[in-house]
């Protein structure tokens, strides 16, 4: 039986390691990789080994940057007495994207999830503790993710810095806008009514 | 309003040309990308240049191969009487690892699909005919896929090949060995009835 050739096998299985990516989409993908000009194929291999090379995390909030801090972190502009927790730095952009905030950032680098073995411990709250050891800092605003692993984080955080006397609040849980009553999750519909607010 | 640092842009801009990598799962693998260990990532760079470095297309049927004449090609006891035409080299491996053929291959690359603009001058049509006119080919399986591209495909090369004086025969199409007549269409179960055989 003729096996694929051992190059391509190996970029198979190096395909295989990313997620979301199974053995048949790595397959098509190392095919495909085989198919574009060299030059293509070069500059996508470039890419990765850039990232790797130019991209590093702010030593202050961890949100990736190109030099030892971010560019929020940088920025005098922002308030430094308002930190929003977020799990992953692509989240910093989703926050940014609103237009709403205008603080500094931690991140955590996930959530905590005991079914995938991540506790507090393989988070950065030791590092935020000590940013807000530093003093200045008013308010927390956690904006993890409004599932499961994202609550308990918020819930984790939130018996960790009230004690400091640092005011830690969380974004609201509701009905998407422009969504339809009809259609929205009994629990998210739940979270709306209890979220509700005088008009 | 931040945006992703250049080299993290330049890495999603670069795997969302992959087939079936939109835009929310090529920023995903970056940030994985970003998560791994830079050897891991160095790795996977390597491996992408490898495969354009190593691995050629054979000269006579244009599988893929480490060397100039593919595994298959270059080996005497395979019937050099027999050609099994492949729209892709990993349709070969598919045929391989069946164990019911034990001639040649002829990988098109591709099928006919005038709306992907692919007419037969896109494909290996040409090499195949001088592969018959150097005699001594007596059948053609056509091994194409049994959709309307693989069909239109097969079609053109009996045209192409038939007044050549070779026998031209095309792969069974039926109901899958395991699968079940209620779930099966009604495409597939007509052929299926249509190419029935004596018991």
């Amino acid at each position: 039986m003729v096996l694929y050739a051992e190059p391509l096998e190996n970029l198979i299985e190096q395909l295989c390691r990313l997620p979301g990516i199974g053995p048949k989409s790595a397959e098509r993908l190392a095919f495909f990789m085989l198919s574009i000009p060299r030059e293509d194929a070069a500059r996508l291999a470039e890419a990765i080994i850039d990232i790797k090379e130019k991209i590093h995390f702010c030593g202050i909030c961890f949100n990736i940057s190109e030099g030892d801090i971010c560019s929020v972190c940088s920025d005098s502009r922002r308030d430094p007495t308002t930190i929003c927790v977020v799990e992953e730095p692509k989240d910093i952009l989703a926050v940014e994207k609103t237009g709403a905030f205008k603080g500094r950032y931690h991140v955590l680098g996930g959530a905590i999830s005991p079914i995938d073995g991540i506790g507090p411990e393989e988070l950065r709250f030791r590092e935020l503790v000590q940013r807000l050891g530093q003093g200045g800092i008013r308010e927390i605003i956690v904006a993890t993710n409004p599932n499961a692993e994202g609550e308990a984080t918020a819930v984790y955080l939130s018996g960790l810095v009230r004690p400091l006397g640092v005011t830690v609040t969380r974004i609201a849980s509701g009905l998407p806008v422009g969504g339809d009553l009809e259609y929205a999750d009994e629990v998210t519909l739940g979270r709306a009514i209890e979220g509700r607010k005088e008009l």
